[in-house]
């Protein structure tokens, strides 16, 4: 373990990968053990046993509630959930007119129009409770947002929330038009829940960052929702339910991974850059995608265990094993969500996580500014002039 | 010099502070010798003696243009400068309905909505010209972006750019509604020159560490903006004018700057992260200033000599000197610029900076994905419960 001294700069390795950049209480992945937690709560039991609302409970407030607690923050949140109609019908105008067939860019668009809308002020002038007031209605507008987008773009009737149903219901609702089953409120709650918060990736710590110049809370989603979106980060769910369909019948899952190999490409699906072994977050979610059945995941159970034989034939020394992509495709698709809202549900589940992170962010007053190396044609002079053109 | 290797965690000091996270061939920052250069170049020679122009080309191509070059720049820039009457008249109406009181809040709106109007791509999915277009096109529009932002939300008519005054020229006359007289155009092109990069600060980081994820060029400007939005990054320069306003007249300035240290606060316009001694972008906005002349430029020397004075006595060790901001607000505001102003005008040079940095990060292919501390309670068991609870 280096630490550094003031006078010792650090050469941080590319990406910044295993560098400890911050102390957090929020959670913890522990990627040689196959586990993570939040908050000292094995998040996979969490995922089997609480509401997604404890969960987002859990992150914002510190602790899991109580009953009481619970009721009053249901409330909070469902009262979150329902945007005045005026500023609905703003909103959806601003969807219509910077539509983008991506409902996450429009989400995008959306959080930084609503935080203005609201008068979101930065972080730095406002007290621990605002702030917190901030992140819960930031993140509680997000589901509609995301779903609106969509139905503006392919022209259909925008579904309000219906919160009474909860976070996952109300969502499940808002996409499909339907009143979820138990099984798949059960089935997305726990794709959600797995989902919230995992370490400093690279869209929390983007958000962390912006949190760190004392901005408004909008920013550091806005700002985070632009890291999700970049293919390395949150583009692979729907790219491993491709990947599935092109493979189409477990006789060709082996053909295929061999192949992918050979073309020097990355198996969508298999690897993490966290856990060497098994991807907690993907055991739960293929337990999921079996108990809801179905020939897509009895495909993926097949297909998995072909390409991960050929993974390890491959690769002894690393072993790949599927990821959290892999069975959440599955999880949403049995739940009604069309592939294009893959990433967009993820953000449902994430920007708690984000808010979660800005807030602990905030209670420092540091700016996140590293240095740089500078590795250009150096200034020829001692006291270098334009002459060197 | 610290190096780390695959095995050995590094533990960053707060902020990423001193810590390399990353090459560039883009500019540097000698906090030591109050000198800063881009790709070699002494800044602030290149802000007394070149365009704006030519130190954008700098920045995105690499090199300073030949005349022949300079003249298909300026032409480019020029086209990207004026939206499409449709495409303008659509962002206006977003500016409406989005609105802000800050200008910077519209922008991130506003480049978010532009972006996805255009169909900006990811940049993993570009080629090195598309990006090059990508970056161009989105910083050439800034300009307008945040006076139209302005002048909507004042219910005035909105100013078009006029793009054969150049850059510097047609922002001023967005601004103002005046054609700048000569000396108004050199010292905020000076302006904008010393500001368009500067090391690794949180504003740059942020685009490079979302553009390392390859999601889109408007992705990366958008979350660059949310950070420079920040309090403790961008929002300084009008805050440096407002001390001064708040000192009114030389005798004044030592009570002030006495009372400010005795309130443990940081004194607005002095200091910096990286520079000990003379920043040398105030050192030539400082000349800037006096040139303009006028009874702000006048009472701002004075006070700094006065506030230098009492800081060197109260900090011996630590040399605190006027930085950029001290002398931007009155730089700015002897061009015509309103005070509101001044954090966006400050965001139409850092685009440029942001654009170059992004599309250098994003020609590796390593997400910045940092590691964090779990520093909160330990999960009670070797295999964790909820029964923790």
């Amino acid at each position: 373990m280096t630490t550094s001294t003031q006078n010792e700069p650090l050469i941080a390795p590319p990406g910044l990968a295993g560098v400890v950049v911050a102390d957090t209480e929020i959670g913890d992945v522990r990627g040689a053990e196959g586990f993570f937690h939040y908050r000292q709560y094995d998040a996979t039991e969490l995922a089997r046993e609480v509401t997604f609302e404890e969960v987002w409970h859990l992150l914002v407030r510190g602790h899991l509630p109580t009953a009481a607690e619970l009721d009053q923050w249901n409330d909070l949140i469902a009262e979150n959930a329902v945007l005045p109609t005026d500023l609905a019908d703003n909103l959806v105008e601003i969807m219509r007119r910077s539509g983008s067939d991506d409902p996450l860019v429009s989400l995008r668009t959306t959080v930084s129009a609503l935080g203005a809308l609201r008068g979101d002020r930065p972080l730095w002038d406002l007290d621990a409770d605002a702030k917190e007031a901030a992140a819960i209605r930031t993140a509680a507008a997000v589901p509609w947002l995301v779903t609106a987008a969509r139905q503006v773009r392919a022209g259909e009737p925008v579904r309000e929330p219906r919160p009474e149903l909860g976070v996952v219901g109300s969502y499940l609702w808002m996409v499909t038009g339907e009143e979820a089953s138990e099984q798949h409120l059960r089935a997305l709650s726990r794709y959600l829940c797995l989902t919230v918060d995992h370490g400093f990736n690279a869209s929390t710590f983007t958000a962390r960052v912006v949190a760190s110049t004392g901005a408004d809370l909008s920013a550091c989603v806005v700002a985070g929702i632009g890291s999700l979106s970049g293919p390395l980060h949150g583009g692979a769910p729907s790219r491993a339910l491709d990947a599935l369909d092109e493979i189409g019948t477990v006789e060709r899952a082996e053909p295929w991974a061999r192949a992918q190999l050979a073309a020097g490409q990355r198996v969508m699906g298999f690897g993490h850059a966290v856990y060497r072994g098994l991807d907690p977050r993907s055991e739960l979610l293929r337990e999921t995608a079996v108990e809801l059945g179905g020939p897509t995941a009895d495909l993926a159970v097949q297909v998995e265990q072909e390409v991960v034989r050929v993974l390890d034939e491959a690769k002894p020394d690393r072993p790949l094993r599927a990821n959290v992509e892999y069975y959440a495709g599955v999880v949403m698709q049995a739940c009604g969500i069309p592939r294009e809202m893959f990433t967009p549900t993820f953000a449902v589940s994430r920007t708690v996580g984000w808010t979660a992170h800005v807030l602990e962010q905030s209670r420092g007053r540091k700016i996140v500014r590293p240095s740089s190396r500078y590795v250009g044609q150096q200034p020829p002079q001692a006291v270098p002039s334009l002459d060197a053109r």
